[in-house]
C-alpha cells in the first residue's frame, strides 16, 4: 500500500482511492481541443470517481511549431494557443466537492525532437511588452529538443537535463466563466507548477455539476518561474486517477505528495500570489491539522517552502508547502 | 583542497582564497551598533583582503526581547532595530571592486532559550498595515525557542526543525546613503535569504574607498519569504573570511556554493525582484560562462531555481540559482 | 452640429455619427440578466449602426440591496451580481472593427432612496482579504441615498455631492472567453473609470461577429479609484448611440470627449495599467494625429492626464488622457 | 487675510502663519549641494518658525545638460543628481512636530531655453531596465524648452503650454537614514507631485531636532505621472514660508489648498502608494474633522481625487484629496 491510502483522496474520496475502470482519451477521441476553461462545452467523456483516465494531450503550440523556423508569430493564430482535452464529467460532482487528480505517469509521445521552447516576441519573464513598453522587442526563437524519460532533455550538445515531467494546465470548469487556458486561477489551468507532476494529488475546487475537468500543456520539465514563458513543450499521455471529495471547501488549488503538502496561489502581483499561497497553507494547517493559527503562521515562517511555478502568464502561480513530518 | 579554490573568490581574490590574519569583533569592541548601512560612521576595524573576523552578533531586537512578556511594541524603539556590527574597513576596496564575503561558521551565543520570533503588529506577510488598510492588526505574540547546532530549533513539545543558520543581514556601504538596515538592495543589506549561509560565498559590489563592511540579523533557521516577518532570532558569532575582487562590475549581490551561482534581486513588487534576480543571472553566465545570451534565458527557463528570501522587509529579496554542472 | 461630427465616431463610423432607428431594451425585453461578458448567449436586440438604444440597467446588486438592513453577504449569491443587459448584436462588426458608443443620456429609475453604496467584507480599497490576510473583516455596512439629475447624490444631512452619473460597465464580448463582469479588460467590462459619461464616445475593440454589446452597473457618481469598492449604485436608464469603425485595430478601450482622447489600460500591479493606458494614448498619437514616438512621449510627460478609474476590482482600470488643445 | 489664515498651519503654527525675518539662499551660499536627505550634512542656514526664505534651486542636472547635444548618459555621475538645497535647520522643530512649508512663489532663473527635458537610457514609466529586462534600451534624447511665467512652457513650435510651476523634491531630513533625492518617502523627498506648487502648504512629519528642511528639483510643469522620468526641470528661485506645528503626529506628507486637503503615499506598487494616500486622508478627516472613519471611507468613496504624482522613481507617489466644501 502506497502512502495515497493516507491522502485526502485515499481517506476522504468518494473511491477511497481505489481504482475504477481504465479510459483512454486519443486525439481522435478528443477531436476538438478547447481553448478555454469553462461550462459551455459539451463533455467528451463521463466517469465516475476513482476512474482512470490515459488522456493524449498536445503541446501548447497545438503541434504547430515542428522545427526551428516554425516561428510561433507565423504558425500561431490566437486565442488558439494551448489546447486542452476535456471536459471530463465527473459523476455526483457539485460545487462545494473538490476533484482529487492522482497523476500516475507521464509520458512523451510523437516523433523526436519532440520538445520545444521558444522567445515570442512580447512574452516571457525579462521582456519589454507592446502594450507596456516602447522598446523593440527581442528576437524570435524557436528551440526544439529531444525528450525521453531514459535519456532525459537534450538542451544541447554538451547539456542534458534530467526528465522531470509535470502537467502544465489542469482543472475544473468556472461556474459561469470560460477563461483562457493561458490563465491560471482558483480552479486551477494554466499553473504552470512544477509540482504538478506524476506521484502528486492535486485538489480542485468543484464550481459546478460533474466538475468538467480539463488536462493539457504537459512539460518535459521546467525551471522555477518558466522564464522565457515555454517550458519544453511536449505532446504526452498523461494517466491520472481521478476521484471525488464531497463537502470539502477550498479556496483554490491545494496538492499532496508523500512528503510535503502545499497550497497554490495565483495572482499578481507576484506577492499576492505568495500571500495566498502561504495563507492557504495555514488554513489547511488550522482545519484539518489542528494548529493555532498563529502557530501555523509561525511555523510556515520558519519552515514553509515556496516554489515559484510562473512569473510570465497572466496571473504567477506560486506554491507554499510544509512537510508533512512537521504536521503531526 | 575545497571547492573554494576553483570560486571567484579563489581564482580572483586579491588573497586568491588564502586566509590571513585572524580578528575577533566582540561586542565590546564593537560598542555602539548601528541601524544603517552607510558611509557616515567610522570603521570599527581595518582588514586585510584573506582576513578572517570572527563576530560577536546582536539579534535583531537587540536583545531586548528577553522573554515571551517582552512584546515587541513596548520594548522596541524605531528606527533602532537590527542592530549591526561593522563597519569593518577593507584595505584597498574602492568602487568598481567586489567584496567576497565566505561565511565559514555561524554559532548562538547566550542563554537558553536564544531563539526568538513574534508577531509584530503591522509587520509580516499575511497582515494588513496601519498604512495602507483600515483592519485590526493582528494580536502581538512572541515565542523563545532553545536553538542549538546538535538539537536544533525546539520549536514546540512536538516539532524539532533543523539547525541551518544564516545572516540576515549583511552588505558593504551605499557611496552616498545610509539605508536603515531592515532595507536589502543592491549591496546587501536586509536580504533574509537562507542561501547566505556558512558554507557560501558572497559578492557585495563595492560603492566607496574600503567598502564599509556590516554584518548581523543572524538566523537559526526560516522557510522561504520569512512570512510573518522574524525568523528566529538569534546572538550569535559568525566567523567570515573576506577577500577583495578587483575591477569586477556587478549591479548587485551575486553568491556562489559549491553546488550553484546565485544572483539576488531587492525590489517591489516581487516580480521586479525575480526577474532582477534571472536577468543578472544571465549577464553571469553570458559573461563568465560563455553563453548566447538567449541560451541562457532558455537554460534560466529550463533549470533554473528561485528562492524567495523575504517577503516582508521593504523590498523582496528573491534569488535565482544555476547548477555549476550546467555551466560547464 | 455637436463636436461629434469632428469625432472618430463622425468621421469614419459606418453611419458617420448620424442616428438611425431607436430602441427601447426594457427590463422585461432583457428578461434574464447575464454575469459574463461572453459569445455564449444568444443576443436580446440587432441593431444597425447608428441606432439609439435606451437600455433599462439594474443596479450592481440586481436590486437586492433595497435597505440598510439587507447586508450584501446576506442577499447576494456569487457570482450572480453586477448583472449585464445584452448582448445586442451589432449588424457588420468584425474581429478588427470598432464598436464606438456615445452614451447620450443617463438617468436613475426606481423609488428612492435610489442610490445604494456598501462596504462587503474582504472587498474594497482598504480592506485585507480573507485569501491574502489573516486579519478579522471590516464591519459590513450599508449606506442608501436619495439620487436625482436636479438633487445630486444626498450622501448626508450635511452633504450634497453632484449628480455625475457614467456606466461603470460596458464592453463587448471576448472572442472565446466568457469573462465575469466583475473583471475589465481589453474589450472593456467593469472598468468603473468616470469618464465613461454622458457626452463621451467609448471605443471597443470588436473580437467577434455582430461585437455582442453588454452595458450595466451605472453610477450616480463616484471618486477616483471607486475606494471601498462600490460607487452610487444605481437602476438606470442609459440612453447610447451605436456606431461602428471598420478596420480600426486597437489594443484596448479608448475614450473621446470634445476636450480631450483617453486610452485605458486595465492590469495589476496598478502601474501595469498606467503603462497600458499611456502607451495606448502614445500609439494613438502617433497613429492619427502625427507625432513622432519620443516627441508623444516627451508630451505626455509634461501634459498627460491620469485617471483613475477603480483600484478595487480583479484589474485595476486606469486612463490616460490628452487634450484635443495639444494635438493639432 | 487669505484662506491660510484658516489652515492647519494659520491655526496651529508655532508663527500662527505670520511671516517672520525674509532670508535668501543663493547658490554661493548653498555651496555644495546635497545629494541625500539626511542628518549627517551641516545646517546651510538656520531659521524660527514663520521665516521666509528664497532658495535659488538648481535644476535636476546640476545644470549639466545645457544643450540638446549634452546626453545625460554623458554628462551627470551618478549618484550626484537631483541636487538639493539644505539642510535649513528650523528652530524648535522636533521629532513629533510637523513643518508647515507655504510656497509662495516660483520663477525660473538663467539663461533660455531653461527648461530640460529627456529620454534617459532604462528610466521612465515606458521602458524596461537593464536590471529587470532584456531588451535595447529606448535611444537617448534632450529637449531643451524656453520656460517663462508669461510665454509659458514652449514645447515646440506647434505647442505651448501653460507655466504651472511646483517643486519636484522638497521634506525633511529622516532620523538616521540619508536617502538619495531621487527617493520620495514618508519624509518627502522627490515627489514630483504636481500639487507641491505656489499656494499650497505642505506639511512634514519631523524626524529629527531642527527638521533640516531640504529643497529643490524646481519644475516649469509636469503631466500627471512623469511619464518619461523627467518633468520640465528648470533651476529656480523658490519662496517658501516655514512654519512649525508641535505635537502633530502625521505618518506621511500632507498637503493642503485653499480648495483641498491632500494626503500622499510613496510606495511600489503602485496600489500601495495610492492606499497609503486614501488611508491617511480618511485618519485625518476622523482625527480634524469629525468623521466617523467608515462614513470617511464612504467619502472617499464617492468624491476623492487621486493624483498620480511620479510612476517613475524609486517609489511612486500618489496624492489622495478631498474638497473642504464636504469637510464642513
Amino acid at each position: 500500500m502506497t502512502w495515497l491510502a493516507s491522502s485526502v483522496m485515499g481517506r476522504r474520496g468518494v473511491a477511497q482511492g481505489r481504482e475504477g475502470s481504465h479510459h483512454l482519451l486519443t486525439e481522435a477521441a478528443q477531436g476538438r481541443y478547447h481553448y478555454v476553461y469553462g461550462p459551455y462545452a459539451d463533455p467528451v467523456m463521463r466517469i465516475t470517481p476513482g476512474d482512470v483516465v490515459a488522456v493524449e494531450t498536445l503541446d501548447a503550440f497545438g503541434g504547430a511549431v515542428k522545427t526551428e523556423d516554425d516561428l510561433p508569430s507565423k504558425v500561431l493564430n490566437m486565442p488558439f494557443v494551448n489546447p486542452q482535452n476535456g471536459p471530463i464529467a465527473v459523476e455526483g460532482a457539485q460545487k462545494g466537492d473538490v476533484l482529487a487528480v492522482y497523476i500516475k505517469d507521464l509520458l512523451p509521445r510523437g516523433p523526436q525532437p519532440v520538445g520545444t521552447t521558444a522567445l515570442i516576441p512580447d512574452f516571457g519573464g525579462l521582456t519589454s511588452t507592446g502594450l507596456t513598453h516602447l522598446n523593440a522587442p527581442l528576437a524570435e526563437q524557436v528551440k526544439k529538443m529531444e525528450v525521453t524519460p531514459e535519456g532525459g532533455v537534450k538542451f544541447s550538445d554538451r547539456i542534458t537535463l534530467p526528465y522531470e515531467p509535470f502537467v502544465g494546465t489542469m482543472g475544473v470548469s468556472p461556474e459561469i466563466e470560460a477563461i483562457s487556458s493561458l490563465v491560471p486561477d482558483f480552479y486551477g489551468g494554466n499553473m504552470d507548477l512544477p509540482d504538478v507532476a506524476p506521484g502528486a494529488v492535486i485538489y480542485f475546487p468543484v464550481q459546478r455539476d460533474d466538475a468538467y475537468f480539463y488536462i493539457g500543456d504537459c512539460h518535459g520539465r521546467q525551471g522555477d518561474g518558466e522564464l522565457c514563458g515555454v517550458a519544453v513543450e511536449i505532446p504526452a499521455t498523461v494517466t491520472v486517477q481521478i476521484d471525488l471529495i464531497k463537502g470539502w471547501s477550498i479556496p483554490g488549488v491545494r496538492l499532496e505528495t508523500e512528503e510535503f503538502i502545499m497550497a497554490v496561489g495565483s495572482a499578481r502581483p507576484m506577492e499576492d500570489a505568495a500571500r495566498m499561497a502561504y495563507r492557504d497553507l495555514i488554513r489547511w494547517m488550522v482545519d484539518d491539522y489542528g494548529f493555532e493559527e498563529s502557530e501555523a503562521y509561525f511555523l510556515a515562517t520558519q519552515a514553509g517552502k515556496m516554489r515559484v511555478g510562473n512569473m510570465v502568464d497572466p496571473k504567477y502561480s506560486l506554491g507554499a508547502s510544509m512537510l508533512k513530518t512537521y504536521l503531526g
